[in-house]
């Protein structure tokens, strides 16, 4: 009996030792093939520079879905397709300012021009709204106020993100409700217009946009976003002219929808080919900038990751899918369409694996997994060690993927060292020249290491 | 018997417990001033805007000398003190350039202008050298091509840092003595001068300084490094044409050694005044760029955990001395003189901990401890994790604290992200607009975090 065990123990060790040698040479080979010879960084260059801003619904958008079809079909997979995906159409329009007089110190009135930005879905002022400006940090302090004192008025939140937080994005989470419901919260009272303080953790003079939401039956009022340093001026000169009259002007059009697509490239498997592991980011962007790290970034890693496979000889057991998916930024309708044509298709869908973090440095994974998948991600530490994939957290994993879940699927986030994402994030300075070129690579590494794993071990379901 | 130990057990976890517990709030309060209310940024806003560059033994140095003292005596340690040590004293001098002509597609003959920059140490050209180039990747290239192929001619050594390898100071030290070799070793075979390809992991047109060491009694012949761009260019060059001749000028001068001075601050120990905990950085930097990364971060961050420790009112048992050594760059005078005071004075040094990877987001600390030590540090994980200080590994430490070691001494490195780190190093670009406020501030927060849980739990010993 004890022999037997020591005997099946040896095996076991045995055989774990070499499965966990061949799969340290295959991140090896990984992570080689992607620093040395890698395409992400020149693909993102192209993104960015030659496509740039690529709002879901505008021509931009429909540009970048022919690039990403294409330059997936150089690398020849097994198959590329196009998901058509129904998207909305707003644009920003030409004109958006925002204007006031401020006493200067010498007692003479000065002109001011502040930077901002209408948030994504914004309905334009039809001409420009002059109105007095009241400042707010929160809906309590907004309710406090009430009708009397906001009606016909310009509300502006003024509200930073937590700089004391250590993670960013809860940072942003805490922050988010103001941008998503504030226009219409300050409706309710009245107001002609909204303005925010950025969502950012830099104290500089981008304004950083973003999607609003109106809510149903309630006037929708213009809204935009001020860069830091513009919010922390008007808030001054708020203080020593209550009354002053703020300018705002906002050429936003809203059009109907349209159709545009999600790019789709497959490698089938080899054993389980009616398995599908998922790998993307989204290829819209926000219409400002150059959207490198958000999302152009997840976009080149994930095609990135179907090129050092196919470099690397690697033949997949399970049906590998790179998807570019569309509008992330505005609802979300890529992912939803993919989620949706998965299940009338009864597709069985074992991984999925998501860059929207931004081409920075990767730490880790963030996952959405049941306790034995989560035991197995554990049990690769060892292996991911080396690439400093330390961080293992269970939590989010991605806006795209996220309506995948349910049932035995485990979704991933890759997972980064994101102090200046929100420095960049929907605004003027998300572009190429940000983003570092084996930050990028090692993201795309990480990604790649990942799916292998995934895709030599399979993925338990619960119990 | 067991009741006993029952209890014992008890009564350790409960102490335990609130110790994590009070531990735990104090590093909580330490991120907060430091994301806060830090002022390290605008620290080293000053020190690379205001002095900028400070390479030992130049006048900006010493004014980095008087800056540092005057900033400490600002947050009212107990004292602060200058001590003297002797560093050398060389200058790059007004000129330095490297051109040849190269023949354009057109068939004509161009001329080329190099980004390069002289090496740290080197003697200058004497005018302008011009001589033939050899291009060889690698000490023993070098010695194939023997006396015959070398004499009277220029010395290339085109080898790049590794880009294969995770840890970018790994891929640092594989290229490093060519750096410092490579002039002699070229000397040896009768060279007139020596270029090496900058080491840096960026692909831009930034030469990146550093020192050489000449070997005693071998003729120091001048040295100056290429940029990346300027590397690849003339090696392409000199395929086309391996006659081409390059003019080398180098204006840089030596002269005899001069005193500067270590900045010291101490706050005394309530519990043991007589045993040091030393932070620390090096105040000097080369005398390119601005000396952000390298190491103005590590000195803003060290009168950082001082100042934030002030904020706090708190009361070190241990005596913490904020040291801001001088010369790291160019033989380790700072470090060496403290180390060797400490050793006249029968000063008891229980740890010390130093930055200098740049002021990148930490990510834990590198370790030269005993294994008592390293179970110690360990069991802070839990503590640390909310920071994203995962990674605690044995290792290095900092050049300025290592002639510390021996004995019961704990020595920990602030560990970053460094993957851009030698993007930046010793070059003109290494300059505060790259280095970002938070990152910086994690970086000095994880810095007292340690400092903290050093000075209260003590330092064990060997066994």
């Amino acid at each position: 009996m004890m022999k037997t065990r020591l005997t099946t123990i040896l095996v076991f060790f045995f055989v774990t030792g070499i499965a966990q040698e061949k799969d340290s040479v295959m991140l090896s080979k990984i992570h080689e093939e992607i620093l040395l010879r890698g395409e992400c960084y020149d693909n993102l260059r192209y993104l960015c520079k030659g496509i740039g801003q690529r709002l879901a619904g505008s021509e931009s958008a429909a540009k970048a879905i022919s690039w990403g079809k294409k330059t997936l079909e150089e690398i020849q997979p097994d198959s590329v397709y196009l998901m058509p995906v129904e998207v909305p159409h707003w644009t920003r329009g030409k004109h958006e300012s925002g204007t006031y007089s401020a006493m200067a110190e010498d007692g003479q009135l000065k002109p001011v021009s502040v930077a901002l930005t209408a948030l994504g879905g914004s309905v334009g002022t039809g001409g420009t709204i002059t109105a007095e400006v009241v400042e707010v940090k929160s809906f309590e302090e907004l309710q406090a106020l009430g009708e009397e004192r906001v009606k016909g008025k310009i509300v502006f939140f003024n509200k930073a993100m937590d700089a004391a937080l250590i993670n960013t994005g809860a940072a942003y989470g805490g922050a988010y409700p103001i941008r998503g419901k504030g226009p219409s919260e300050a409706a309710k009272y009245g107001a002609v217009a909204c303005l925010i303080r950025s969502l950012t953790l830099a104290d500089d003079n981008y304004p950083h946009t973003g999607a609003t939401q109106y809510e149903e039956g309630v006037v929708r009022i213009p809204a935009a976003a001020l860069s830091a340093v513009a919010s922390r001026q008007l808030s001054k000169d708020l203080k020593a002219n209550p009354g002053l009259k703020f300018n705002l002007e906002l050429s936003c059009e809203a059009f109907p929808r349209t159709m545009q697509a999600n790019v789709i490239a497959e490698i089938r498997g080899t054993a389980f080919p009616d398995e599908y592991i998922t790998i993307g980011g989204h290829l819209d962007s926000w219409d400002i900038g150059e959207g490198a790290h958000d999302d152009g970034a997840g976009i080149v890693q994930s095609i990135e990751v179907l090129r050092a496979f196919r470099a690397l000889g690697y033949q997949p057991r399970h049906t590998i899918r790179i998807v570019l998916f569309i509008n992330e930024e505005f609802g979300n309708d890529g992912g939803q369409t993919y989620a949706r044509c998965a299940k009338e298709q009864d597709e069985i869908h074992v991984a999925a694996i998501e860059s929207d973090a931004g081409g920075f440095s990767p730490v880790g994974f963030e996952c959405d997994l049941n306790d034995h998948q989560y035991e197995l991600l554990k049990s690769w530490s060892g292996l991911f060690d080396p690439y400093n994939l330390l961080r293992l957290r269970r939590g989010g994993s991605g806006v795209d993927i996220r309506p995948l879940k349910g049932g035995r699927i485990a979704l991933f986030g890759l997972s980064v060292e994101g102090q200046r994402y929100f420095d960049y994030h929907h605004s003027n300075n998300d572009i190429f020249e940000n983003v570092n070129k084996r930050e990028l690579e090692l993201g795309a590494a990480a990604m790649a290491s990942l799916a292998y794993m995934l895709d030599q071990t399979g993925i338990p379901s619960e119990k």
